[in-house]
């Protein structure tokens, strides 16, 4: 701590939406356009000092957020009488267009938007026509060809309850740590989002693992296209495997999209 | 007409959508990037002959489609077995990204796109939360201020029916020609689109001035901010004039929507 700096004794917590094209992932990397080096950049320069910050989920490269919660720590005294409006206003100002900041909260000192969060939503959106989508490409994987979603559900409600989803997870990222999880939600739905025809999945659990979410969706995907029968996913689970699941879904198609806390 | 090429007896109709960013507008202007150009480019190169094509509205630099119709004419042994389904594949390829050619299909021999169109549907995006859109920062306008979409709809009533619309068309355009036009709808719905929350209009008529869509959204965003009143609009009508309207709404947020044929 430098000298001068009072003793954090706030947290305050980030909403933020992102666009996750232009980013290398969430999490700060030197030298590399990451959403959490933008955002502890813009902090940095606002209080001063470098500012800590820890966020709900980390996304990976090209995946996007709707919903992300950013935590971080200061003292009171740093507010130095600026509103949480005029804060807001300036990360929004400081971070690049990608990144929206949209709401900005005091929480209990101490909270922690990764620690403390007990549930986390994810939807993945497959664009189902026989071109890409108009409004939503950088959103959304594209697959042309028919998709069984009745085939889908019924591998998705496998995957539904406490397991452990080593075969879900970078095979680099599971060694070591525990793998199992509680996912509470697999669906999906089929929308017209501006009268475009989506396959959207809602995913929702805990906590998820290292790029969990786009394996299950690149493994229901086989289900959906024949390539597998639904009870299959529980020979991918047994596994324990990553080599037995089916490849990740595009990056882009993934959408953190909210969390919730106790 | 070269020689040995057959005699056009057949009308196709394609519907194209397409992110009008990358292009001045649709209609072929030389040494620019422009929607009609690509696709007669493409059909050149797959009919090695100049194809001539029209439209069912021409779109200004930025506005999308979502169904934009297109007809040319060929002559049927210029098909040389290929079915549409190929020819469809074949203009996606040899296009930019930006566009997709949704359906390709006969309609009777002499049917125009352009003049054959009864209705033509638009639709305006709003986007009205603090921050911009995440998912569709592209095809929306950002207006954070708070808008009165009642005081809206009510001005907007005064624009439904048959009208002298010369103060909505860009000024340029409107000299010397007809300017009244039979306009059917005009609506504003909130909505949330991905969660986000929009202000949709819809905008319905036979056919629209140039710049006229762009021009009755600008209006009425100035009543919706309380700047103007609801009957200012009648004013507006009355002038016959431009400089009575509010400034064009900018062009991204406009989208073709659909396009209907008696």
């Amino acid at each position: 701590m430098e000298t001068g700096i009072s003793q954090p004794d706030t947290t305050l917590a980030m909403t933020v939406a992102y666009n996750g094209a232009p980013f290398c992932g969430f999490a700060r990397q030197p030298g590399q356009a990451t959403v959490q080096g933008e955002l502890e950049h813009a902090l940095e320069l606002l209080f001063r000092r470098p500012v800590l910050t820890t966020c709900a989920g980390r996304t990976d490269a090209g995946v996007h957020a709707r919903g992300q919660v950013v935590s971080f720590d200061i003292a009171a005294d740093e507010l130095a009488g600026r509103t949480f409006r005029t804060l807001l206003r300036s990360l929004n100002a400081l971070t690049h267009d990608a990144i929206m900041v949209r709401a900005l909260d005091e929480r209990p000192f101490g909270f922690s938007a990764r620690f403390d969060a007990v549930e986390r939503t994810y939807k993945y959106l497959i664009a189902t026509d026989g071109t890409p989508s108009l409004f939503l490409p950088g959103f959304s994987w594209h697959i042309p060809q028919p998709l069984d979603d009745g085939a889908m559900a019924e591998a998705a409600a496998h995957l539904v309850g406490e397991h452990d989803f080593k075969s879900f997870c970078m095979a680099a990222s599971a060694e070591g740590k525990p793998t199992c999880r509680y996912v509470s939600e697999v669906s999906f739905e089929r929308q017209a989002i501006m009268g475009e025809p989506m396959l959207v999945a809602t995913v929702r659990g805990n906590a998820f693992l290292h790029s969990m979410v786009r394996t299950m969706v690149g493994t229901l995907v086989l289900v959906g296209r024949g390539k597998r029968p639904p009870e299959w996913v529980d020979d991918v689970l047994a596994a324990c495997d990553r080599a037995a699941a089916g490849e990740n879904a595009p990056a882009q198609g993934l959408t953190l999209w909210s969390v919730r806390y106790g």
